[in-house]
């Protein structure tokens, strides 16, 4: 018997008609699916693909043992996530030694700030894996604004919501495009900095980027409610166009 | 009889099998393929969806009045590239006022970069125009070296070659994870800004991501000859990762 794969399947923003033709061919004939959620949820990636896995596919959910009841700075985070990425990939490891395929949902691409590189860092050398790519979230939000993101040579920065203020600014104020990720309760300090670097004022955010719940609003006229972490910052570029 | 639909077409990295769901169904469908192309080329994009369309398919070839014969700073090239998208711009919104429905091939994302833009921003108040995201060259490079780009708050540029040198060091110099994309004749100048940035021993260059010709070479290992326009640069984040 003859090893099975682990596929780390990039569901792209959210609609599933945005799925890779790969993705929506992997789903349909899965036998394992693997998701990660916070307790208690259902899982953003688990409800994308709704209707879509076979009613027979045996699920493993993976459940965070932490999201933000810890600082991220505190020693205990890493650790507790550590062994919680080991026990995950273990799990996933003995069942593609039984031969099993198993894919494993990933919103957006999955190389791209994902959860699944904790567990491909420790697979990838061990079990067979194969990593398919996927339209990121931030390109479902900027399709979604109905502009461009970027023009000739413009720069694009991505930034983390989570980033100090200050690196913020910086960075803010050198880029021609950018995109901010990460947002949640990082909102008001994100605002401070797109002031603060002259971008307040070209930033829309979207909200549920390519699902049927997506708002796309400018920032200046969003309301103050804290939005989703899922939620994206945009401010288009301007560069060269003839 | 109601307008037909004019639909910038996101094809992904260049492999059919990662394309959305939804490409794939209006490529099959499509009455009119309109593509850009060099004169005398096939064109890429147009490459890619060999044997999709429907052989009865009108086809739309758009060639470039000119790429690299004249320098971007001539304003020659300006008037020239602006004459070439207002005259494609008008023959798609004739079609679509006749009733047609038209998809326009995009390489990697359309609002990524890319040429649709310019028949985006003529035809975007003057016909209905639908664009389809989809995963960026990009993506598919980072995802074609086996790495994951990006880890908790790492900061992602994104370059373009032909940008002058010393931009290029300086924004190097500032990022944790780096793509660098339109190579071609800047291989040089890109490669000395990345010395400078002490980022090139990290560098990876991808060709043809995703294709069947895929080639994933260290930079530092690469052989000098001229890589083709559409090569991707890669420096991999190292943010953290419990």
């Amino acid at each position: 018997m003859s090893a099975g794969k682990i596929y780390g399947l990039g569901l792209g923003p959210g609609d599933p008609d945005l799925m890779s033709v790969r993705a929506d061919r992997l789903l349909r004939n899965a036998r394992h699916v693997a998701f990660f959620r916070k307790p208690g949820r259902s899982g953003q990636a688990r409800k994308i693909v709704a209707g879509m896995i076979p009613q027979d596919a045996v699920e493993f959910p993976m459940e965070y043992p932490v999201t933000t009841e810890i600082p991220l700075t505190d020693p205990r985070y890493n650790a507790l996530l550590a062994a919680f990425y080991e026990d995950c990939a273990n799990h996933l490891k003995a069942l593609a030694e039984q031969g099993e395929d198993i894919v494993v949902l990933c919103e957006g691409d999955p190389f791209f700030y994902g959860s699944f590189m904790h567990l491909y860092s420790r697979l990838r050398d061990k079990a067979r894996v194969e990593v398919v790519p996927a339209i990121t979230g931030m390109s479902g939000a900027w399709t979604a604004t109905g502009d461009p993101i970027t023009w000739g040579d413009d720069v694009l920065t991505v930034l983390m919501g989570t980033l100090p203020e200050e690196t913020l600014t910086e960075r803010m104020a050198q880029t021609d495009a950018l995109v901010v990720m990460k947002i949640g309760r990082n909102i008001d300090k994100v605002k401070r900095a797109l002031n603060a670097a002259g971008l307040y004022d070209r930033a829309w955010i979207v909200e549920f980027a390519q699902m049927p719940n997506q708002t796309v609003t400018k920032l200046s006229e969003a309301c103050t409610k804290v939005t989703p972490y899922f939620s994206i910052i945009i401010v288009h570029g301007q560069g060269r166009r003839p």
